[in-house]
Order: structure tokens, then sequence, then C-alpha cells
């Protein structure tokens, strides 16, 4: 079976991989496509995702959907040639947080192409996989499998919400309109928010956010960098700031704008190292700023609501590339004044 | 009466001011006792807290305990002489945050003894002062009007340890063992903690804590730099951490001692601007970071355990100074070796 | 000026009322529209709400829109013939628990149309009403009064809401479908809820749920007693169950199709006296039973939801009769197979 | 291996019972102690408990504590003779409660010595026990395997404290001061409640409430039936209330007590079918009626306070019988007159 491979900065081969011998609660599964992410990005063009580097080849990919192909004999329930939706995450569910209902933090999780552990734990650019039973939700015949793909990063945003309380009534921003960002902007104006202010410093993407993803406006704060301003006014703050940029000029105007006992979640990931905070603005406003890590069980909602068509995905998908062509479309993704999200054709026949 | 004020840095005056009249809702109460907090100390040695400088005359004080002396026509329920604890907060109690259960986050606060508005809010080191009848709550006659003084800092940690959720079965530490710290820590035991690990650059306050405030392991970082470094292992890591030391390098090491989803509590105020925070780790950690400011209505729930005696103070006491010598105690406060909680005593005949 | 009058069971009078002074805080207002609400029908056919009989003439009505006529001397923002919601809650903003941003719980409350108070707080079907300046929220010039007049009733369906947590990707029931009912349907689907199920005896309000209010399945229960039937299987239970029907039969029903750990709302009121509950079920699934009683504030997400036309009250609307024929459309209001919620016109003039 | 084996109502039976082969995640323990609970009478006294009768021989007992005999092939840490505590919940940990974190909800629960499945759950009160490795928690050498055993029941007051939120300065109820209700009042006491109010209808429990159990009042209802009157007053009214007693009349009067928007948490287990609750009362006061089963792995902490030292349990230790003597345990065990909680000795040996 083939699978896109970094070996290191700048050197992404297509080659070939050996399968491996399914345990009893195992599921062989064909993939059919894979979403580039920030995280594939970095691996490719810096051999290395904060303080993670590839140390051994390293298959990326983690945002896949495939249909079954074989199982082991505890497995229960599916077909062959079923199409399903495919969960990134292996979690150990012994550990304390899985126990605790906190799966994403779970000290023993094997991640789809992540250099996070060693020996890596290879990812979902690949012909062939074998995931756990878990991992392996089943999905009507007509669901499309493009969009199915992007029922992972969904899940981060869905995730993101969660992280942010309640929303209904509630007045929301999104600094940075990247996949996520837009993604969380479409959770958050279906979890009941008010007013979905998004901003970022392309243009494309902020369409995007104004057209198809609920955002009740939108500020290129490149364009206009005193675009924010009129929020800081205490009574046009927001309720919750959702920081999906990675930038840490984005990071510090969110504290300007949230109201007093306010809550920003940081779902993007900032350049490594320490960033500065306003902290006495934290402590003397009573605000809450809390991590969002990938997803902790909304990828089943994530299906869900792609399945069921409660959310279009569709004005995210910038492309379709062949495997073959992995290098060329990983060279591609990172121009975000004509991309949002390319997907990688992994096995040509499943559509 | 004589009161104690501020006209600037270094420029502490006991002077006469005049009295004011009574609204049909106020008490006009004589002062016993009035704790030296931080911010007086900022106030007098620099002439500003954070950002607020000193730019009229302002009295100081906000931890002050009295007796009443006559009250206006819509108060109930006073006897002259009767002994009260006197919360400094006076909210609005008509704006969003009030309505909604925040006064400490009240838009339109006036704080005993703050330069954060203009004309500036007076405080309490003054013999006689003139306060809403919800800021003077009645004591029983055999209460120690020294000890009840220290309510406002004891809801200061009550409110801290209410932000940090239920910590029952949980591990916390505390970053400072100055009196907030102290106070945070005695609460955090009395809440369930089972471990409470506190830590300073000073010995004389670590003692207070070991043997006085229920902590169950104290770290003097000032002679062990590594101090901490045994509960960076997951399994040794904290539930929840207390930030009360205002030093940056304390909250920096915090960010290493928590566990994942663990919240970091910022009670303490930081040098002015921005501070370095780890927002990747936040982030994939998924760690929650909150400031908590002044109290939310814990003061009652302060006053009540001083009264029933379920929190001692008495180990934060460090000495008594009559009003007339202010200065004198401004600027032995700050001596940590020596010092934890100086009092000025306002009116020399109640006790 | 004049207002409906109730003096006892089925005895409905339209007489003149006199005006009373204005306080430094208050405003005069005209009311356009009033709702017919369920406790109207009460005190009108029963004499009595619950426990609470009317023991003096008791103006009804607490539903209501309308426009300012004049205002106190403290009073800010207004001018005459301005368009306002009306909130008919007064709390006292003093007690503990609007101290502790619990208002609809207030121990001193004036909430308009009330026999819970003696003497008795008088309603809102009066031609001119005085309220404090919180209760007057100004709305744009083009809102129309007459949805207007349903904020109060969409108040009490968000809080219901929020009384259940985030709904983002919940299963929802909701039991009875009268103007609360529909309005907590809509509610839960604005605020994320996937699926939203709502029951009633009746086909007419089934229809406006399926058709207006979000409901993806609807279930007549008298029509099929068995139609929860398949909900009862632990795979699709319900996350969060709304009871607005005011039946036990309905109640019992809801605590068979919740799911373990699920919640359920008490919306509506249920005949005098204690109903059965199987608590060791509740016990042993470690249900959540809450109440929801009017609404916390969340009058003014009404007001905004009503103004921006996020909810559409219209499918609820089923008619407008004038003050003078109040008694008329008291006897029809009850007839649920016809009427969802009828309006009084207060003032011809206002529209 | 012998165990005490119930082969219906009143037929307990002391006989050889075959051990089974070990999983590779699996550890055979032999037992010391086993704690007599309310479930192992019911099913000696009534052969069911609730719905669920004996339809085979089962093994009786949950409240256990043993050492380690041997161990499965993937099993590491232990040693043979190692003490340990014994938790008699074995989840799946794979099913959706387990994976939200709520494993006491587990839909595939093992739980030791239940009816509630078939073939049954088999019992702890058997010499020899084999387990799953996460049920199997080492403890100290010197620690006492006879108050060990009560770690089960405490988990379950611990748990039962955790459903009702943060406790720090709030007032808490507790009826029935069985062995539940007495560890719930000294958890809630240890979590900082500052008023625990215990109640029974025996005298001898209510006195370890007062000496041992950090009850602040108690009140006999039996003796003194209006003796919760005064509580009735709002000022008076508890915050948290924790039904332990399994009486309907006790249920009833805890509704009266509570202050609104006040949390009941139902621990004990009612008589079968449905209870009259004050549904009106629920619904205008806003009171959430809760239920607590079992414990969420609370069982980890509970045996870290028996191991430590904070929680001494052995004021409810009322008296040993052999396993020999199963049946006469058993028939005293019920007579609350004299006896709080009864121990079997499993095997002799072990102390």
């Amino acid at each position: 079976m083939l699978a896109a491979v970094c070996h290191g900065r700048k050197d992404l081969r297509i080659e070939d991989r050996p399968d491996r011998e399914l345990a009893a609660d195992e599921v062989r599964v064909a993939v059919a496509y894979g979403g580039i992410c920030g995280s594939d990005l970095h691996y490719y063009h810096r051999g290395a995702v904060g303080d993670f580097a590839v140390r051994e080849p390293l298959t990326l990919g983690h945002e896949i959907s495939g249909t079954v192909l074989e199982w082991g004999r505890d497995v229960r329930g599916l077909s062959r040639g079923m199409k399903a939706a495919l969960d990134p995450s292996r979690p150990c569910l012994r550990c304390a947080y899985c126990r605790a209902g906190r799966i994403n933090l779970c000290t023993d999780m094997w991640f789809l192409g992540s250099a996070g552990r060693f020996p890596h734990s290879q990812g979902g650019f690949s012909q062939h996989l074998v995931m756990r039973q878990d991992q392996v939700i089943p999905v009507p015949d007509d669901t499309d499998l493009l969009r199915l793909a992007c029922a992972e990063p969904l899940s981060v945003a869905l995730h993101a919400v969660n992280r942010a309380g309640s929303l209904t009534g509630r007045r929301v921003i999104v600094s940075g309109s990247g996949p996520i960002g837009l993604l969380t902007a479409r959770a958050a104006a279906l979890a009941g928010a008010v007013d979905v202010v998004c901003t970022d410093i392309e243009e494309a993407p902020l369409r995007v956010a104004r057209e198809f993803m609920g955002a009740t406006q939108t500020i290129n704060v490149a364009a206009d960098p005193r675009g924010l301003a009129t929020f800081e006014e205490d009574a046009r703050a927001f309720d919750v700031a959702f920081e999906a940029s990675g930038s840490p000029a984005a990071l510090a105007s969110l504290f300007r704008v949230l109201r007093r006992g306010g809550r920003l979640v940081q779902v993007g990931m900032l350049p490594p190292g320490t960033t500065p905070v306003p902290v006495n603005a934290l402590q003397s406003r009573e605000l809450e700023f809390l991590g969002a890590f990938r997803n902790n069980d909304e990828f089943r909602l994530a299906v869900d609501a792609i399945v069921r068509g409660r959310i279009d995905v569709t004005p995210i998908l910038s492309g379709i590339w062949p495997l073959a062509q992995a290098a060329q479309a990983l060279d591609l993704a990172g121009d975000r004044s004509r991309v949002v999200k390319l997907h990688l054709q992994i096995n040509a026949a499943l559509t």
C-alpha cells in the first residue's frame, strides 16, 4: 500500500509501506480522502510541530474518511465496503484522564500522524490503515466521503465551542479564519450565539465566513488595524473569544475586547515559547483563559452534523489532489489567499 | 475626624477630614482597626496602584472593622455601639454584572480607598465613615474587632477558592505566602484539599503556613530553586494552583506543575504590562487560567468564619500601630521577613 | 385609565383605575398589547393560581409591550412615544438571591398581575402603568408591538433552556406544546439541539411545532399513547427533557425516555399538591430534575431575539381582542384546539 | 474457596465455589473483610433489591479489602501478599457513559454482588476473588484492612458530596444517619460545609453523628416531629440536602427546608414505585433534585482518605463476625438501635 511519508524537512515521499496484522478489536480500512492540516504543513515545511521533530519516517495525515476492508474476531456490526468516518484518536481508555471523561488529554494517546511520541504514531495518508473498532464509525451509503473527511476539523471546532460553555444569546469573536476558525464560527452560530465576528488578515476566508459560516461581521485586521477598537467599550465587548489564528497579536487584541468575566478559548497553536499576556487584566476583570485541544468525543457529533447536513463543510473545500502529488499539494496548501483546505485523494476508487 | 490621607508618593498625612451627611439607606460607623494591604503600600511608596495614580488626596484603607454610630431613616436592625464588620465594596446593584451575580465586577463600584475612579473612592483609615446599610454587618458583642478587620483579605481568599471549583480531594499549590496566599491555603484546606503546598522566598511566612494555615508542605524557592521540580511529573502534578505572589517567575513555575486540565487562579497583582505565559502548554494541556478579583459576597462568609472561629486569623497578625504613626507602619509593612500583616488602630477606644 | 380587573372567580371587570405618582426612578408607559397567559386564565376561571387566591381586585396581565409617556427625574435615555419592551419583573436587587444573580428568586419581587403577595401586585392589562426604569427597554421604532408582547413568554423559554445547560448536539424532548412548550422547542433548536421532539394531546399546536418551531418530530400522545415507547431504549433516549404541559402523566413519561445522567427541566405548573415521581430511577440513573421559574434576565435576550427577528413568534399568535372584550377572550383562550395565544389590545392607538 | 451465597429469601449458605482462570489483565485476591450493606440485607431478607430478584445463587458483598495472590501476564506493579483496596466496580470503559467520565452509569457494569444483570455479578464475600487490575489498589503495609473495607461506602458519600457542587460555606442537612448518611455528613464537613444537620429516628447513630462525624446539630425526628420546622423560614433554610434514609417522609421534609435554588441529592433507595414529590415547589423555587449512584472513581479518594487518616471510619464499625456466621450477622445487621455497620471476616489470617 502507498503512503505519503515525511522523512524530514521538505522531504515527502510516496512510498510503499507494509500492512500490519489485525488484533481482535481492530479494523482494516481503505482511506478515501485526507485533508491537509496545519500540523501536516509544519512537519513538511519545518520537519517538526512545536517541539516535536520528525525522528523517523512519519506518514502524515489525520483528517480522513474511508471504507471498511476487514476486521478482527471481536468486532461486530461492520460489513465489507461500508463507508465510515475515521476517528484519528485512539486513547488508552484506562488512564486517569480517560476515566474522568477527558480522553483528549489521555497520557497514552495514539493520534494519527504525530511525532509527539516515539516510535511515532503513523498517520492516515495511507491507502490502508488499521484502527481500533471505536475509531471506525459507520455512516449511510449516500454519505459524501470528501465532506466526511472534514469530521476531524469540525470536531475540533465543536470541542472549542463546548469549552466555551453555553453560547445561547452570547456575543462571540473568532480570530483567524482558517479551517478551524471558520468551523468554530459556524459551530458557535449553531450553538445560539447572537453575534459572531470573524477576523483575518486575508479577504478570501473572510468572505467564506460571511457568506457561509454564520459570521455576522468580519474584520480584516491587516486592512483595518483599528477595526476592533469599537469593541473595546464595555457595552460592545464580547462574551466569548476564540483564538484560532496562532498569532500573538491576535491573542493580545482579544484580551482588549472581552467583557469582564468573559472567556477566551485558545484553539490555535502559537509560535514556540511563551507569549505576552495581560495577566493583570485577566486578574482584575476575572477573565477565563482556557485551552481547547483536539476533541473530546465531539468527533461523533461532527460526523452526525455532516451526515445529516446540519453543517455544510463544502465552503471550506478548496480542491482535491491525487496522493502521488501530495508534495505539490502541501506546497500549495499554505497559500491562504487561495486555499482554505486541500484534500488528497488516497484511494482513487472511493468517493 | 482624623484620617490617613495619601497626597502622593511618600506623602501620607494624618489630617482632619469633614464628615458627610447620611442618606436614608446609610450608616455612620466608627472605625476600630484598619489592616494595611499591598495596595495601600503601592499608593504610599509609588503614588499609584498599577495604572491608577493618586490624582487628589486619597484616604487609604479598606480592611476595617468598627461600631455603629448613627443611621438613616430607612435603615433597620442596628443599635448604637453595635460591633460590625465593614464591607469595603459598594456595588451599584443595577448594572449587568450586578444583576448577573458578579457584583465584584460592577462597572460602577465604590471600593474603599481606591484611585481607580475619579473623584477617588475615599478609604477606611478614617475615624468616622459613611457606608450603605448592606456594607455594615452586625456581629456579636464578644467579637474581637482586630481579627474582624481581617474579613476582607479572608474574603479574597475564599473568593479565589470559589473560583477554583470544588477542592474536595484535590492537590493544591499556592505561590506566595503573604496574607492572601496564607489565607488562601487555609481556605483551600478547609474546602477539602488533600495536599496544600505553599511557596515563598522568605522563611518566616512559610513557617506560618506550615504551623497554622494547613500547608502540608512548604518550599522556599529562593533557598531551593529546584524545589518544585519533583511536581513536574504527571503523577505528582497539582489539580489547582493559586498565584498569590505577583511574581512572573512564580507564575511560570505554576504552569510547569499543573496537571492536564488543571486550573490556575491568579489572585496576585503582577508588575504592570504583560507577562510571558506558555500559551501552547495552556492550549495542548487544556489548562484553565482564571482571574480572581476582590470578592463576590464571600465577605459574608469570611465574617461568619471569623465570628464562629472556623478560621483563626491570629497567625497573620504582626502588630498594631496608632493612626498617628501610619507612615511608620507603612514603612515597616513591606518587610516580609518580619511582617505578615500590620494594623492601624483608628479609634483607640474600640477593641 | 381602564384596566381588566379580576374580582374573583369568573368576575372580570373593565373599570377605571387611578394612576399613581412617579418616583424618581420610574416611568409611566402606555400599554399596547397584553398576551393572555395560563396564570391569567387560572385567576379568571378559578379565582386562584395554585395556592394564591384573589383576595382583592387584581388587574391581570404580565405579557405586555407599550410606549413611554413620562418619567421621573433620575431616569435617562427615554423620549416620549418611544416604543419599549416592558419587563413584568421588579426584583428588589438587594436580597441574597438578587445579589447572587438569581433575581427571579427574589424574596421581595413585584411581578405584574400576581396574587402571590398581599397587597397584590397589580398587572399590565391596564392602559397606563408605572414601572421602574430597568423594566422599560427601548426598542427601535419599526418594532412590531404585538410580537414584542411575546418577549415575556419567550424569556421563560430561554430561561428553561439556560437551566438545561449547553444543548449543542443534544437530543431534546418537550412535553406540552402550548406557548411555553413551543417557544422552548424553538429556543432549544436555536441553542444547537440536534433532535427536538414535541408532544401534545392536540393536533393543532403540534402542527405549529413541526412547521415553525424547529421540532424534528411530533407525537400526539392522545392519538398514539405508545408513541414515546421507542425512546425508552438507552440508545434513543433524550439528553434533556422539558416538561411544559403541567400534566403528571406527561412528567411520568419523560422519566422513562431520559438517558442516564439526563436532565429534566420542569417549566409547567402541575396540579396543586404532590406528584408521583420515580425517585429510585432518578437516584440509580443519576437524573437531574430542576425547576425553571419565570426568567432570570433572559427577558433582555428575548427582546433582542424578537427585535432582530432571530425568533419569529408570529406562529403562536392566535388573534387580538379589544380590552373591552377581555372576558370573552379569556373564555376563548383555553380552547387549545384553536388557540395558541390570544392578545388584548389595551390601547387601540398603539401598534 | 468458601463464599456466602444467597439462594433466595432467607436462604444464605456458606459453600465451596470454584475459582476461575485469570485473564491477562486480572488479579486473584484473598478477601480479608466484607462490610454488610443495605443491599446485602435486601437480598437476604427479601430475595431481591428493588426490582432485581435473585434468580440464581448469588455470592453477596461488595465492601471488601484484601491481599494480592497472583496476577495475569499484563499486570504490573504488584507483589504477593501486598495489601489492597478492592473496588467493586468493573465498568466496561468503552460505552458512551464510560467515555464521558460517568463510569458509574456504565451500561455494561459488573458490580460485585448484584442481581441487576443475568447471569448475576457474583460478589465479594468469598475467600478468593478475580478482579481486573484497575479494581486492585495497593495500599501501604501498615493499613488496617478492616477500616479499608469501608472505602466503598465512603466513596458513595464522597460521590454524593461531589454531586452537590462546592460546599464551602454551605448549610447542609443529611436525612438518615446510617453508614452512608454518617459518612456523607463527615465528607460534607470536610468539604467546608459550615453547618451539618443530621436526622434519624434512632438516637444511637445521631450520637455518632454528633461526636465523630462533624454534625453541628442532630434531630431525632421520631422523638421531635417538629424538629425541622425552624428551618422552614427562608433565612435558616439549607443550601444542600442529602436524602440518605430511604424514607418518603424524610424526602418530603427536605423539600420544606431547602432554600430557593437549593439542591437535594438523593443517595438512599426508596421503596419500590413512585414517591410523592412537591413538583410545583421544585418548579417555582428552582430546586435541583439529583440522583447519586454508587461512585464515579471517588473510590480512589476514599482509599486515600482512609490510608492517610483524613477520615476516621472507626466510629461506624459495630463488630466483626466470622464468615461461617454470616447469616447471624445479616440477622443482626438491621437492628439500627445497636448497629451501624457489621463486617464479616472472610479470611481469618488477614488483618
